[in-house]
């Protein structure tokens, strides 16, 4: 298998090319600072200007947290939970963080396969 | 196995026992009243006036949220995303309701198995 | 949420009533007894005379394997992996037996829910 | 995050580095050819000469198998499972091939990250 990296849509002509790269990425959205032993919740998007269908035979099936190699959290999502209607999925996950971290996520949808996200780097004081 | 279900601690002497029970029952928050076909969050959190270690050898696992007996999400969380401190795990999921929801979440203890929260039922106008 | 339990099937007289409950329900296959410290595998299967569909809107997403409380493993399967035809969802796990294992299994479907197989005891020498 | 890649332990010279590549890859055992429509086993085994350490804070937590860019089917298998002691994980999966299969299956180490292992070209009559 082959993960497929998001690609800044405002480089991209093709509006339906556009629409297929942003619908499937995930997007981080948390402190860009965080203190050391405190509780952060960090949020997972998929698609950001654009959304997903959440039909049976084609969903977003889940999302992967991590900082560098180290999962921090997974969701599984099993299809109808979005009613099955066009939506952009969002999990918030708790985070205690340690040291800087490296965020990235992925998501999986069942036609197109995995999706990841820029990285976000949160410095930890 | 069998499931751990939620006895309200206030009803409970022992300070040792109410602490055992809520630090391993997942509670739900969210609207009482939603609209169909909207997104909406849904909280799971674990323990309420309590918090539970993340050893690596003594962690909440997973939390799962059910609407009746359909599955709506689950998520994993390894050991140490909580900072390997006592803290109370939250997660949040996107949900976009048909009609009447009958919430109800289960956490997973590796050392003290399976507990599920009270029954919260949402009603979807 | 509740958990359905297994009931034999040889005990119930409508042909639909065995039908239903025996393709949701897991079995436990593997050794009555096992030797401390060395890795066996244990069978999960759902269903032993009848078969679940496979279909986009109704399959059998995960199975988890319990030692009493604690976890020793689950999968997940999304749909279309069984062919999209009527099957029986096997899976093998390896565990490493320290003493005597209280084994039981979990299946979720779609539709259906969260079914109980019948517990097995494993003698541990 | 990135994937680590299997590099043929037979091109690496150090002994520590050829445990270390092969304790953390999965590799997929399976016939070569399938017929369309009916059910097969499909083996992920992490480790082939070597075994990997299941340590609380230190064990392979999950193993996925796709075909090309579809998710078939993922196990997650807690810490303890293989005994706290150093082995290779095994997990099978059944599958019903529609069509030529490119399989190929991740392993995550708590430590080490994702590993993918070879892809396995099944052909399916």
């Amino acid at each position: 298998m082959k993960i497929n990296n998001y690609v800044d849509i405002s480089t991209i002509d093709k509006e339906a090319k556009k629409d297929y790269i942003d619908r499937h990425s995930p997007f981080i959205y948390c402190d860009d600072k965080m203190e050391k032993g405190k509780k952060y919740m960090v949020k997972v998007q998929v698609g950001k200007e654009y959304s997903h269908p959440d039909d049976f035979d084609h969903y977003i099936d889940k999302v992967e947290l991590y900082d560098g190699e180290r999962l921090l959290a997974e969701a599984h999502v099993p299809a109808g939970t979005l009613g099955n209607q066009s939506e952009q999925l969002e999990v918030y996950f708790s985070v205690v963080p340690k040291k800087k971290m490296k965020l990235s996520a992925l998501a999986y949808c069942t036609k197109h396969g995995v999706w990841q996200s820029v990285e976000k780097i949160v410095e930890v004081v």
